[in-house]
């Protein structure tokens, strides 16, 4: 999407063939700073460290990585020391993995020689990949705006409400919960977002707000607290979230505080939508709340937060007793029965085994 | 309540017959600092820059603050201007303007060298008046925690979830949602309390926290985000708020996002009972959702949060891009459907018109 007016990917290719531009997104939204990384080490690092997040963002990385580090030593010996490197960033990244064993599947029988350039095309096709999958999602999701937007008065935007950042920073481009708002909003229909600021971490108030402002889109920041509210007073028509995992039953592991706003758009008649790649379907999974273990995070994830001083220095401050424990549970799951469907690159559908076979006959469970 | 050991209430009369001392809650919960009151000024100043909050607390102040005025003076024009200034520091608290129209009524009446004496113990009666109404509020609430105590396999504590501060600080004593909780801890019932974070004020993270730590009760801080989730996980066994205004019909209006987490608890079975004294009824108002204004709080707020610097200097970090507006309301609706009970000083009913009357057959309307 663009900054400021500038098209930008949240990873695109060096000129020089051997390196890889990134957003620094650690500095976001308070600086916006681009790096090159141009060895396995700095993609590594830039995984581990999280200046890139976000399951299809870290895959391209990961990838991208990979064909840097074959660029200096295309070796068998390299290739399973870029691997080993890459995975072990963040063990618990899915799409990572995923990454890393296809670019072993596609590069190791081919000759030394020939891996580097191999690599490199891999890398650029897993971002078109990406970008086209987001995009489709958001043509199918861009209906569902158009639908609701022929029913509001003229001149009144289409309030959508969002949780956490399924944005282009978290994707290659367009994002998953933010594609079909950006292209209504490139079709000229008025929409207007109501960003949560997504407590504990802040994605929402520190990345989907910066991404939609850049972008132009009309937004106003709330506190995970206000939505329930806003769908009591008729001020959100569709609520858009992303997932991290969704069940062979339509059920989705998303962000901490999901849930809540799903109830919430029940309880006011709110449609709640939640957009997905295929891919991050688990068709084993079928009961999410009883079988999808959630990641326990730091406390101090709690207590300290992270942001900008008067002075312009970026800190953190303690907002609790250091005497106070926290708890810190990052997902939760929304059932399948407060979804109203899922929004996926094959279209919409239910939340529910039949919707989802009625995409994806060929992944159908029993 | 204690702190570390010693018992304290909010406000306190000064030896000397002519101050008060109170607790400066904006250096919570980084600094315990008490400070004396000891001109009208300083009195007006605690009320205004919220070095006092809580609508109990807020009238007892201001009556501690006329009853101090009057010791300087208390001829007819410095009644009129002690009323005129502790009036115009909190405009929309309504305890406020109820603590000095009964200052008036008692004093005013009188000579002008008894209304001094005569507003000192008028001030004691009104603090202790709140702490025998939150007391009787909690010995009602202990004995909803001692029957699921009884419920839960030995050892187990009951877990309680709250919201916000309806807590000591907030009032003279024991506080409202809290005062079961206390008296349940007093009584040496094992309970564990949930602290929602209470964005974008934090007053679960600065205040409630901080007085349940100091008094020894076992609590754990949370976003606010958290507390479906773990209601699904079976880990809240009841939940308790305040409230700020209780309609006719057992509406509940308190702060932003406790509606939320009423909705998971109905959603989980699990019991959510809202504790106030009967003076928070509004027996005018029927619908809450509709016919309560919903203030619009300063932007800032969410976008600023404050807390304490790693070099311990107390400071502010924006959060958020400084070209993205905030919407913040204050304040929710929780509609009497999703409540479970009314904790009041007369004892517990239902949230509707047919509760209320059975509590209050005097005030009750048709």
């Amino acid at each position: 999407m663009k900054i400021d007016g500038t098209a930008y990917r949240s990873i695109w290719a060096g000129a020089d063939g051997r390196s890889a531009g990134i957003i620094d997104q650690t500095r976001l939204p308070h600086e916006f700073v681009t790096l090159e990384l141009s060895s396995l080490d700095e993609a590594a690092v830039a995984i581990r460290d999280m200046w890139v997040r976000g399951a299809p963002l870290i895959g391209a990385t990961a990838a991208y990585g990979m064909a840097i580090a074959l660029r200096e030593d295309a070796s068998d010996s390299a290739l399973k020391a870029g691997y080993d490197t890459l995975i072990a960033t963040r063990p618990t990244a899915i799409n990572l993995k995923w990454a890393l064993d296809a670019v072993m599947a596609r590069v190791a029988p081919l000759s030394p020689t020939e891996r580097a350039e191999a690599a490199w095309h891999f890398a650029a096709e897993v971002c078109d990949e990406d970008v086209a999958v987001n995009h489709a999602i958001g043509s199918h999701g861009l209906e569902l705006i158009r639908a609701l937007a022929a029913r509001k008065p003229a001149g009144e935007p289409v309030n959508i409400l969002t949780h956490c950042n399924a944005g282009w920073l978290a994707t290659v481009d367009w994002g998953t919960a933010t594609s079909p708002i950006y292209q209504a909003h490139d079709a000229g229909l008025k929409v207007h977002v109501y960003v949560d600021e997504t407590r504990p971490r802040n994605q929402g108030a520190s990345l989907t707000a910066w991404e939609l402002g850049r972008h132009g889109v009309p937004h106003t920041l709330i506190v995970d607290n206000a939505g329930g509210h806003l769908m009591q007073h008729g001020q959100v028509d569709m609520v858009i979230t992303g997932t991290d995992r969704t069940t062979a039953l339509g059920d989705v592991c998303n962000k901490i505080g999901t849930y809540l706003k799903a109830l919430a758009a029940q309880d006011n008649g709110v449609p709640f939508y939640v957009a997905l790649p295929s891919s991050t379907i688990d068709w084993t999974v079928r009961d999410g709340v009883r079988e999808i273990p959630i990641e326990e995070r730091d406390g101090a994830e709690v207590t300290w937060v992270h942001g900008r001083r008067p002075d312009g220095v970026v800190d953190k401050v303690l907002i609790a007793p250091p005497t106070s424990p926290a708890a810190n549970p990052a997902f939760d799951v929304t059932p399948a029965r407060l979804v109203t469907g899922l929004i996926t690159e094959r279209g919409v559908c239910s939340a529910s085994q039949a919707g989802l076979a009625s995409l994806f006959p060929e992944r159908a469970v029993a």
